[in-house]
C-alpha cells in the first residue's frame, strides 16, 4: 500500500514485526478450502429478520458447530435462545497464565431483497475475478460468515506454525444468530452464560478496514434503535374525489412527520437527543481528519452523487461520531400498477436512529414520545390522525474502545504484520452488540475486521475480497501468540 | 323524507308532479330481476387499472351488450379502443321531433384491495338487510354497474307504461371501460364516433345524491390529474450504519417534498395552481351553505374523526369547489417483516390533483415541473437526489352544468317524482369524463345519479342501496317522457 497521502497517525506506534512466512504459506495453501467451505455455509439463507427462515438459521448454526468440532475445539455447543440459536465453542490453552479471549461474530444474515438487483443468485455464492484478485459474491460473504470463517483458517495456521496442540490463549467463540435482527436475545444469552463467557478481552470480527490502501482497526461503533410509526386516519380507504381536501390524509401527515425529523441544519429534532452525546475532542477530530479521504472515491462506495448531512461536521464525523435518524422504509395506500385514487386509511414508516458514545438506546423511546407530542402540539399531527410508535427490539448501545488499551496494541501489531503496513484507526457507523458484551462481561472489546467499504453489506451483490479474508486469517494467527506473550493476566 | 332542516333551495322550482303508480309498480315488480342480473354482472372483476384483468373487462362489455340486445335495442356494438372496450347502443324514437339523449356510464371498476378489509367477497355480491331496506354489497355495485343497470329497468318501465314500442327520445348509450383508470382513450373514442354520438343532451349516471334525506342533482364535478414522483438517490440500497447521516436519503427527501405540497393554510403550493380557478360567487356559497350539513354524520361517512383542509372554506367548498392535492400511495425501502436498516435507493409517491371549473389538466404538468424546480432551488431536493414526475394519463377536466339549463329542469322533475321530494343541487368531488363529453360532442351534460355518500365507492365493502337503484330506474322512466314533451328540438 501507499501511505503517501497519510501522515503517520501516531508517533508512539512502534514499527510492527515482519510477517511470518510459515503462517502466510499455510493460509495461502488453504485458499481453496476457504472458498469451498465458506460457499457451502453461504448457501444456507440464515435470515434472522424473517421468521419464515428460522429453520435456515438453525441449519446455519449446525453447520458451524460441525465445522468447529472438525477444527479441533474440544467443546462446541448450540445455545438456543427465545429466538434463534447461537454457537459457542471453547478450547483451553493448557498454559496456566494464558489470557482468555472471546471471539464474537454472527452467523445470521440480512434478507436478499431486492432480489432482482443481484447480478448473481444471492444464495449461490460465486467467485469473480477483480482487478485486485478474486471476490466471493453472496449474502453473508463478509457480513459476517466470511469473518467468522477466517478464524477457522487462522486458528489452524496458529496451531500448525507454532507446533501447539492447543491455542496460546484460552479461546472461546460466541457466534450469535440474531445480529441482523437487532440481537433481541443476546443480552439475555450473555447473562445466562456469563460464567462460561468470562474472558479478559473480547475480539469482535464484524467490521472492516478503512480501505484497500488504508488498513485500519475500528475503535468504536454506533448504537441503534429502530422504531416503526403507524399513522392511522380514516377507518377505511376513502375516494379521494368524494372526500379529498376535507379529511386528514395519513400519508401526507406521515410525510410531514418525517420531514420534521431533521431541522434545516440536519440536526435530529427529537427533544434532548443530543444532550448526552460525548462531543469529539479536538484530538479526535484531528485524528479523523488525518485519515485519507477522497470524496469522489467515497461517493463511489456510497453509490451516490453527493454527500449530505448535519451541518458543521465532516463525512467521517457524520457517519462515525454523530447520531442520525434515517428512513429505512415507507409505505401506505395504493402502490400497485395503474392508479387508485384513494385517501389511504394508514401509512407507515420504519425509522432507525444511530447512537454515539454517551447515548443510550433506552433514551430514544421517551424522546420519540416527546417528539410526537411536540408534533401534535404544533399541528403537524392534526386531529383525526393517530400515530403509534412500535418498537420490536430494545436496540443496541454505542461503543468506543479506549485508545490506549494494550489489547488494541496487540490487534494493531497483528494487522500490521498480516497486511504489511502501518495501521490507522477508524470507527464504524454500523451497530453491534458490543455494548452488551462490554457491559455484561465487564471486559474490554477490540475489533479484528477485514471488510471493505465497497463490500455492499445489507445490499444486493454483497461480496468479500478473498485476499482480505486470508489476511484476516493470518492476523488472527498472529493475534493469539501476541496476546499470550504480551498480555497474560 | 324530511326537509325540516333544509330551506327550499330555489323559490323558482315548481312543485313536481306526483309519481306514476304504473311506473312504480313496474319497477317494484322487477326488483328481483335487478338484484339477480346485476349480481351476475358484478361477479365479473372488470378492473381497468390492472392490465392482468383486461379479459374480465371484455367479458363485462360482452355481458352488457347481450343484456342491451335482450332489452330491445335494435343496435348494440362493442367499440374497441387502444385500451379496453366500450359498449354502444342506440334505439331511435321513431318520432320526428324527439330529442336525442346520450346516456353515459362505465362498466369497469376499481381494484378490490385491500381485499382483507372486505366483510364479503368483493366479487361475490351479497344482499344484506339494512335499517332502510336492503343493500347489495360488491365491487361496482354503485360505481358504476348498478347505475348503468337501472337504465335497463327504467327503459323497460318507460316502454311498458307508455305503451310505446320505442323510447320517447332517440336513446343512445355509451358505457366506457376505462373510467376507473383515467378514461385514457375516451376522448379518442368520442372523436372517432362523433357522428354516431351526436346528441342534444348527455345524461351521466355515475354520481350520487346528497343523502338519504336530501335528494339532489349533481351540477358539477372536479377534474383530475395523476402524477407519480420517482425519487432516486444512491444507485443501490446502502447500509444505514455505514453511510447513514452522510448521503441524502430518497425516502426522507420524498417526505419533505410531500410535506411541501401544501402550505400552512392547506393551499397547494404548485406555482400558479389557483390562477384560473373560477371563484365561488356569493350566491353559490349561499346555495352550498343551505344544504343540510351534519358534521358528525359527514364524519361517519368519511370514516374520520375530524375534518381537515384548506383554511377559509367549508367542507362542501373543500370537496366540491376547491382544487386539492392528495397522496394516493407512497412507498420505498424495506417494508417487510422485521427490520432492514438500509438507506433505500429509491422512493415513490402517487399523487392526484383534483381540479375545479376554470382549471385545465394540461396546466398541471408545467406547474409540477415549476414546483420541483422551486423545491430544488430552496434545497428541499438536495444534490444527489433526482426527482422524475411520471404521467400515465392526460387527466380529465372539471365540469359545471349551467344552473338554468332546461335539461337540468327535466332531470330535477324526474328525480322529484321518483323520490317524492324536493330536489336540491350539489356538486361531486370526484372526477369523470364529462368535460370530454361536453367539449367533443358540444352538448350540455346533466347528471342522473343515485349513489349515497356511505356507498364506500373505491373502498372495501362498496354497496348500493337497492331502493335507490329502483328509484333511479323510475326517474329514468320519467325522464325520457319529460325530455320528449318539454325539450324537443
Amino acid at each position: 500500500m501507499s501511505t503517501d497521502d497519510a501522515a503517520p497517525q501516531s508517533s508512539t506506534q512502534p514499527p510492527a514485526p515482519a510477517f511470518d512466512p510459515a503462517v502466510r504459506a499455510f493460509v495461502a495453501g488453504h485458499r481453496r478450502q476457504l472458498v469451498d467451505e465458506l460457499s457451502e455455509w453461504l448457501r444456507i439463507p440464515s435470515i434472522s429478520a424473517d421468521p419464515s427462515y428460522a429453520d435456515e438459521v438453525s441449519r446455519s448454526a449446525d453447520w458451524l458447530a460441525q465445522r468447529l468440532l472438525r477444527a479441533g475445539f474440544p467443546s462446541v455447543e448450540i445455545w438456543p435462545t427465545a429466538g434463534l440459536p447461537a454457537v459457542y465453542a471453547e478450547w483451553p490453552s493448557g498454559d496456566a497464565d494464558a489470557p482468555t479471549v472471546l471471539v464474537y461474530g454472527h452467523h445470521d444474515v440480512q434478507p436478499a431483497d431486492p432480489v432482482e438487483l443481484w447480478e448473481t443468485a444471492p444464495w449461490e455464492p460465486l467467485v469473480r475475478a477483480t482487478e485486485f484478485g478474486e471476490e466471493l459474491v453472496g449474502r453473508g460473504a463478509i457480513d459476517d460468515k466470511g469473518q467468522v470463517y477466517f478464524h477457522v483458517v487462522g486458528l489452524a495456521a496458529h496451531l500448525a506454525t507454532t507446533g501447539r496442540t492447543s491455542p496460546a490463549v484460552n479461546l472461546k467463540l460466541i457466534i450469535e444468530g440474531e445480529e441482523e435482527s437487532g440481537s433481541l436475545h443476546f443480552a439475555e444469552l450473555l447473562e445466562t452464560h456469563r460464567e462460561a463467557l468470562r474472558c479478559d478481552v473480547v475480539v469482535v470480527s464484524d467490521t472492516g478496514v478503512y480501505g484497500r490502501d488504508a488498513i485500519s482497526v475500528c475503535v468504536g461503533m454506533r448504537g441503534m434503535v429502530e422504531v416503526a410509526l403507524d399513522v392511522r386516519g380514516p377507518s377505511g380507504d376513502l375516494h379521494s374525489g368524494s372526500f379529498g381536501g376535507a379529511v386528514p390524509n395519513p400519508a401526507t401527515v406521515l410525510a410531514r412527520i418525517v420531514a420534521r425529523l431533521h431541522d434545516e441544519n440536519g440536526h435530529v429534532t427529537l427533544p434532548g437527543f443530543y444532550d448526552d452525546v460525548i462531543a469529539l475532542t479536538d484530538r479526535e477530530r484531528d485524528l479523523l481528519a488525518r485519515l485519507p479521504y477522497d470524496e469522489v472515491r467515497w461517493l463511489v462506495d456510497a453509490q451516490s452523487s453527493a454527500t449530505y448531512g448535519e451541518k458543521g461536521f465532516s463525512t467521517f464525523e457524520r457517519i462515525w461520531a454523530r447520531p442520525t435518524a434515517e428512513v429505512n422504509g415507507i409505505w401506505g395506500g395504493y402502490t400497485g400498477p395503474g392508479g387508485k385514487t384513494i385517501i389511504p386509511s394508514e401509512a407507515h414508516v420504519k425509522l432507525s436512529f444511530r447512537l454515539v458514545a454517551g447515548q443510550s438506546p433506552s433514551q430514544v423511546r421517551p424522546a420519540v414520545t416527546a417528539w410526537l407530542e411536540m408534533l401534535r402540539a404544533e399541528g403537524t399531527i392534526p386531529d383525526g390522525i393517530e400515530v403509534v410508535p412500535v418498537y420490536d427490539k430494545a436496540g443496541v448501545g454505542p461503543f468506543l474502545t479506549p485508545l490506549d488499551h494494550p489489547a488494541l496494541e496487540s490487534v494493531t501489531r497483528s494487522m500490521a504484520r498480516a497486511f504489511g503496513t502501518e495501521v490507522l484507526y477508524t470507527r464504524e457507523g454500523g451497530s453491534g452488540p458490543q455494548a452488551a458484551l462490554a457491559a455484561i462481561l465487564e471486559a474490554p472489546v477490540v475489533f479484528l475486521g477485514v471488510g471493505l467499504p465497497d463490500d455492499r453489506i445489507h445490499a444486493p451483490n454483497e461480496k468479500a475480497d478473498i485476499e482480505f479474508l486470508l489476511a484476516g486469517a493470518e492476523a488472527a494467527a498472529y493475534l493469539w501468540t501476541d496476546l499470550a506473550s504480551t498480555w497474560g493476566r
